[in-house]
């Protein structure tokens, strides 16, 4: 199994290491410490040597970040953790703080006493970050303390080593472009930005740049590696070679010079030496490096990471690669909820169904050549109140059976070669409540007006994200999340700039890759999300209209339960797309079904409705 | 007529201008000269002596500005106006610039030779402007040199004076509030600003807070004022005496101290002097203003105008004011659109319109005992392609008879001393083509679904503006404007910071009045846009929902051309809307009609359509 359902976390020891820790603040004269999850990478998902946050204060959340006074300690978590928190971490020690409301930065101008000294470790935060903790202890006569070291790590006895996962050649059939070619490129643009070098310090830039995969990180397959391109074409890639075998170092031989981790910040003095210009995405990298790159004498040039877009608009090969990633993760989808269907709602968890489920994905991933490589984030299953938790991950303690007349939402994905998936189906339990339906229905029409919108060159994110919640709003609801985010091709399930929400001020350009997952949340009542992956595709020219416009092929093909729908709340259009949907759904994998039992379940879930 | 149809720009002049203007620029060594529309007060409306930039170029638009270089001159415009500019200038002398995709600052940074020395008088322009300019030529060890005096106005002969218009009491009938209270809130809220005082440079502003209006400048009744708000209490107003009136002398004389223009300067550096903290808001306030406080031992607070919340929000007397102003202007616009269908295509002009919308504005007026103040912008009075420009003014040479077949497209609104009014309505003259009829009904459905919006607090404009624009963009078309701005209480008909667009990031509070105007324009062919304007307001708790919701009210009743209306192409919810909408105007205008005529006409036009 690619997720345990432990709760791995020691809040019975938080009192005595966050003592430990003080006792190290108060060595130096530092009055808060900052704790952040992100690594020395910004990743989503760290190795377990970086779960500092976890180690500390028991909080397993995937975002997050605690402030140490001597006084009291606040774990600022977002509004999808503030429950989880309270469970997780000892209230005599912790208190919880609003990410979103009022980040460390705020609370800082607002709470700091004078002259207040903060002491962070410089390689766990973006520039971007410090510069706001910087100007939010400006008015108090503060200031903020680069640490030569973590004070966190030196108390940290037994923490593990760094991973050394695998690497493994993303070969051009699926990248649809060379490694070779793509780092000519990279390099080629940097005089117009004024630059000599450029850093990679996001180990998914590096990935895609070289066409390599990783194993240090669960969920997201690439490895914790840097990489520096310079503007006269030599590339510097920063991987361990014990990460590496014979063929990948005889491939890396051939694109770049490979060299130890620790050899960076040399290569780094030495690209800044002489007065270079080393560009630097402020939102990304350690802030250290801009520290680095100006005593060697060279000069920042700050702009965003030059892959994030390249990386984001998939090419061709891409693109028929992730389809066929989701049709295979369709058919295990369909083998699994035909077999849910099948069971006694009573006698079954929500964790024998992420089991199933990974086992699905497992036996087509094998019977189709094309394995599971992982799944691409700890599966949400969750039924009746359960649904209402967006981001419930299941335990052992929490995990309760299912029971009739409810819903049931799973939320998961898998990691396979050629692609990424991400998808989330309610499906109901026994007869649900008229309400929970209408709920539905109301959640379907807004994943519909995604699906189907036409719009202009230039739209962004936030331009899409409030035609997925119309018909909420008018019903007097609404859900709590963005409605998409950006996907990678076997990277990242999370990936940027892409995405759709209140924020999204990124362009959609053709061949990005994004979920469409409005959802409705009752706590402790119900919960209900429907997401389908899309990619953004110029759309045909619409006869008498006048400019060329954009639009949304799905990748996502699996039933959407009918039997949650109430037809009569759908337009003729949207019950047409729900019903050519469902025919096209039918279409497509009944060819990938070996099951007779499946074949006959498909049938009837994608029968139209009128 | 509030109105003219004169070509009042002199472009013959331009060379003869640029030559006197470069020959200043010479003698004090500055390589570039800025001439905005501006003026001293950021209005959108300029009294005649700071027509700069239309007695420097000939362009009369109400944005622009005018970059003089030895060599050339540069006319930055937006796209509304590129094709009037063409036509307005002398292109020996000015070319043309793109206000939007590169504005003078962006010009500046891509083309600006080395050392490039740029002149502004420092009254025309925010700080937030000379930040980006200074900015510029920073990268080119360039500068911008502030003038002691407009190069310009050296140059200008006989430049009309100042304007005296009379000032009149906003009365708390139609204000709802009390000045003095008004005055005392902005004063309290100064403090925990960190503000000892505070200037208003917005005449706008100063009219709100001082309840009082003025003529100054057309079709904006603010008078050309500013003001300086303490936190102690004490109010200065800086409006010349010569404005006012024994009754407003003895009104003003009672919540704060009147004194003339020129005492302003004195009065900012005694608020600034022994380390006063003064707010200016950086996108509103001259630059000079943040020199002068700082010069006097002052500190700048900077802040946006405190006023432009409590202005935005109207109050429930503004409210019913305003609701009362648009059932007048409705049955002004009913007795004009009657006229309009009574006449033959071929004898009517686009001025003829404009003079006889101005003629039923004002008789009704008459009747109502409501006199129409002023019109609250120059009538768009549009037929057949004329109706594809957005911002068109017709004039004697480019007026032009009716033609049956073909759309007629009219703008225009009216300030009352109850409210401001803005309308749009595009009417058939004859039978006219299905295609055109189709994408009116398209414009239609749009402005459909924002007059139904509901929506969570916290939505912002930029959540709303694409609802007016999904139908559109299905059937491959858009349209190039925001769909809806703020409107005053008998005060700009352009106000923010409310609106309805792209760039809209202010979240929609209850009381503030936006106009709802989609359109769609096919150049050389026809224009379309239907305009309501309506304001926010608590919705009715819906059954089943989970939220408090915001709604719009509307405020415009008079009836959108049935005869254009494809009822095919409309939900059975926007037919109602539209019915319900026509069984409104109809019940609360006929009262208000004193003409059998025109009571048929209306009934008519309101009839339900199926």
């Amino acid at each position: 199994m690619f997720q345990s359902f432990e709760s791995t976390a020691e809040p019975q020891f938080g009192a005595e290491r966050v003592a430990k820790l003080r006792e190290k603040m108060a060595e130096l004269g530092i009055d808060g410490f900052l704790v952040p999850r992100a690594d020395e990478y910004q990743g989503e998902y760290v190795p377990a040597c970086a779960e500092r946050l976890a180690w500390l204060t028991g909080f397993t959340g995937s975002a997050g970040v605690v402030l140490v006074m001597a006084g009291q300690a606040i774990v600022f978590v977002d509004g999808r953790y503030t429950t989880q928190l309270k469970e997780q971490v000892d209230g005599n020690v912790f208190i919880g703080g609003d990410l979103v409301g009022e980040p460390p930065h705020k609370w800082l101008a607002a709470h700091a006493g004078p002259r207040f000294r903060l002491g962070i470790d410089p390689w766990l935060h973006t520039k971007s970050e410090v510069a706001k903790l910087q100007q939010a202890l400006a008015g108090k006569n503060g200031s903020v303390t680069f640490l030569g070291s973590n004070l966190l790590d030196e108390i940290w006895d037994d923490r593990p080593g760094e991973p050394m996962g695998a690497v493994a050649i993303q070969y051009a059939e699926q990248a649809g472009d060379l490694a070779v070619d793509k780092l000519r490129r990279i390099a080629e643009a940097l005089p117009a930005a004024g630059a000599t070098s450029v850093v990679l310090t996001d180990p998914s830039s590096v990935a895609w740049a070289f066409n390599i995969r990783g194993s240090d990180v669960p969920h997201t397959p690439h490895p914790l590696a840097r990489a520096i391109i310079h503007a006269d074409g030599r590339s510097e890639l920063f991987l361990d070679e014990r990460k590496t075998g014979i063929e990948q170092r005889a491939y890396l031989g051939q694109i770049c010079e490979q060299l130890a981790s620790h050899a960076f910040l040399d290569r780094l003095k030495a690209a800044a030496a002489d007065g270079g210009s080393v560009m630097l995405d402020p939102d990304l990298a350690p802030h250290v490096l801009t520290g680095i790159v100006e005593e060697a004498g060279g000069k920042v040039v700050e702009a965003g990471d030059p892959v994030r877009i390249p990386r984001a608009t998939k090419n061709t090969a891409e693109l028929e690669g992730t389809t066929r990633a989701h049709l295979q993760d369709g058919a295990a989808m369909v083998d699994f909820l035909c077999w849910l269907d099948r069971q006694e709602p009573s006698a079954l968890t929500e964790i024998d169904a992420v089991k199933a489920l990974e086992a699905a994905r497992a036996r087509v991933g094998e019977r189709m050549q094309n394995p599971l490589r992982d799944i691409s984030f700890d599966t949400i299953s969750g039924a009746g109140e359960n649904a209402a938790i967006i981001h419930y991950r299941v335990t052992h303690e929490t995990n309760r059976a299912f029971r009739a007349g409810e819903m049931f939402l799973v939320d998961s994905g898998g990691q396979y070669v050629n692609g990424t998936t991400d998808i989330t189906r309610t499906v109901a339990i026994g007869e649900v409540p008229m309400e929970q339906k209408r709920f539905f229905t109301l959640v379907l029409k807004g994943m519909i007006a995604i699906s189907t919108a036409r719009f202009p060159k230039g739209t962004r994110g936030v331009d899409l994200d409030p035609l997925a919640r119309v018909a909420l709003w008018k019903a007097g609801a609404d859900y709590g999340h963005g409605t998409g985010h950006g996907v990678g091709s076997y990277l990242s399930v999370h990936e940027g700039p892409q995405r759709i929400s209140r924020a999204a001020m990124q362009e959609l350009l053709p061949g990005m890759i994004l979920s469409n997952e409005p959802g409705y949340y009752r706590p402790g009542a119900f919960g209900i999300r429907i997401e389908n992956l899309v990619y953004v595709e110029e759309a045909e020219m619409i006869e008498g209209g006048d400019r060329p416009m954009l639009g949304f092929e799905t990748l996502t093909f699996c039933p959407i339960d009918r039997r949650l729908v109430v037809t009569d709340l759908l337009t003729d259009e949207e019950l047409r797309w729900l019903n050519d949907y469902h025919a096209e759904t039918r279409d497509k994998l009944l060819p990938l079904i070996d099951n007779a039992d499946v074949v006959t379940w498909l049938k009837r879930a994608t029968a139209p409705l009128s």
